[in-house]
């Protein structure tokens, strides 16, 4: 079950990996290579919205496994990303009603493995993240994530609102955090629930926001602004646990 | 009030500032550098348990600022440390019962940037870390905290059991999250209260653990063992915070 990164080399090889839609964390590349194949896994990594980096030939020599890069490598991840429906119907096992945390563009692989460590802890039946922008399954999230990524199945979607509609028809309401809403204790979160958790600077994104039935504060006495973004997603997991368990 | 790391270069610079008692947080010493001078620099450090790193001259070079290093560099906070005295006036100043957070050898900045934050935000009155062994006040952990250090007071100690029976004197009542304790919904926290947080892979040391009135668990539902530490902190805060409104 353990998680792993693998690296695709070579031009082909990673053509190929693009076009079976494998998903690719990260891509290098030599800088200052601008042929053809290299011109078609630049577009296809742009389609894909994969994270590119320009190269020094040295840096792909000591990445490399093989010896044989040809000015390209790929980083996979290992770990494969489950399906929405997988996640319901882990809650349908164990005959609970759903509790899924999506994460609305959650940059930082630490922020991310720790949710998905308290997605696992308090009961949640998975993580649904964006395909774009936001972090991926790279390794230091599953090192973060304290193994809870062999257990949470993690599902990667094209458009969060969409899939929120979509599990609104199945019956689960959603709550998204931010500041200027209801104290999350005078809200119940008992039901078949989606907990959204915004991006770390900019809080849920305003059509997430509007496709919510709730908006949870954590309330603050302080000075600053906002919680880390994995403890204000403890904070309100642990919330929905609480109104659980009464 | 903003926070910054400065550079101590050059032997009796270091040398003063170790026995003027300011808190050093990084001592860089040329690698085989042996003589008189630089062997009291190393006593000092070692007696002020201060993290030691062996380096090359180039190293030292680029980090130096006025380009007289001499083969040693200290880095110093220029953050202050508060004493605990000056956490509990803040709490008799708003008129409310004392709220500290008591790290039992937090490592990693990151999470102590974190619980920082946190404790502002959930109305802590201050931190309070260990001298020895865990993370200090350092540009990390000032960055994580996201402000929260220029509000919130953290206190340096030497020993945390002793302070914990110093301030029970004082009327607080203290509890540890680990494993096996009660549930923490059936505890009653809306006293003057101390909230005692472990390390990230050993907990709560058994010492400073017999020192406290009540063991707290978080419950956990999940496959792996247990939260990451600034999210426990959260959800323990968090409870305490909800204890306290009603």
């Amino acid at each position: 079950m353990g998680y792993q990164e693998f690296t695709i080399e070579g031009r082909n090889a990673v053509i190929e990996a693009f076009r079976s839609g494998k998903t690719i964390d990260k891509l290098y590349v030599l800088d200052g290579c601008q042929d053809g194949p290299i011109m078609t896994i630049k577009r296809e990594a742009k389609k894909a919205n994969v994270l590119l980096k320009f190269v020094t030939k040295e840096r792909l020599d000591q990445m490399s496994e093989t010896g044989k890069h040809q000015g390209v490598i790929a980083v996979a991840a290992a770990y494969e990303y489950a399906e929405v429906d997988d996640i319901l119907q882990a809650a349908k096992d164990k005959g609970e009603p759903p509790f899924i945390i999506l994460l609305d563009n959650i940059e930082d692989p630490h922020n991310l493995g720790a949710i998905i460590r308290t997605a696992n802890l308090a009961g949640a039946h998975g993580v649904i993240i964006p395909k774009n922008r936001a972090v991926g399954l790279t390794a230091t999230v599953a090192r973060t994530s304290a193994g809870a990524l062999n257990y949470t199945p993690v599902a990667k979607v094209t458009n969060l609102t969409k899939t929120i509609e979509d599990l609104k028809k199945q019956g689960l309401w959603f709550v998204c955090a931010d500041m200027g809403g209801t104290t999350m204790y005078d809200l119940n979160l008992t039901g078949p629930i989606g907990l959204v958790i915004g991006n770390e600077g900019e809080g849920v994104s305003r059509l997430v926001k509007e496709s919510c039935d709730m908006i949870a504060s954590i309330p603050m006495k302080g000075n600053i602004d906002s919680l880390n973004a994995s403890v204000a997603a403890g904070v309100l997991a642990y919330e929905i646990v609480r109104q659980r368990l009464r």
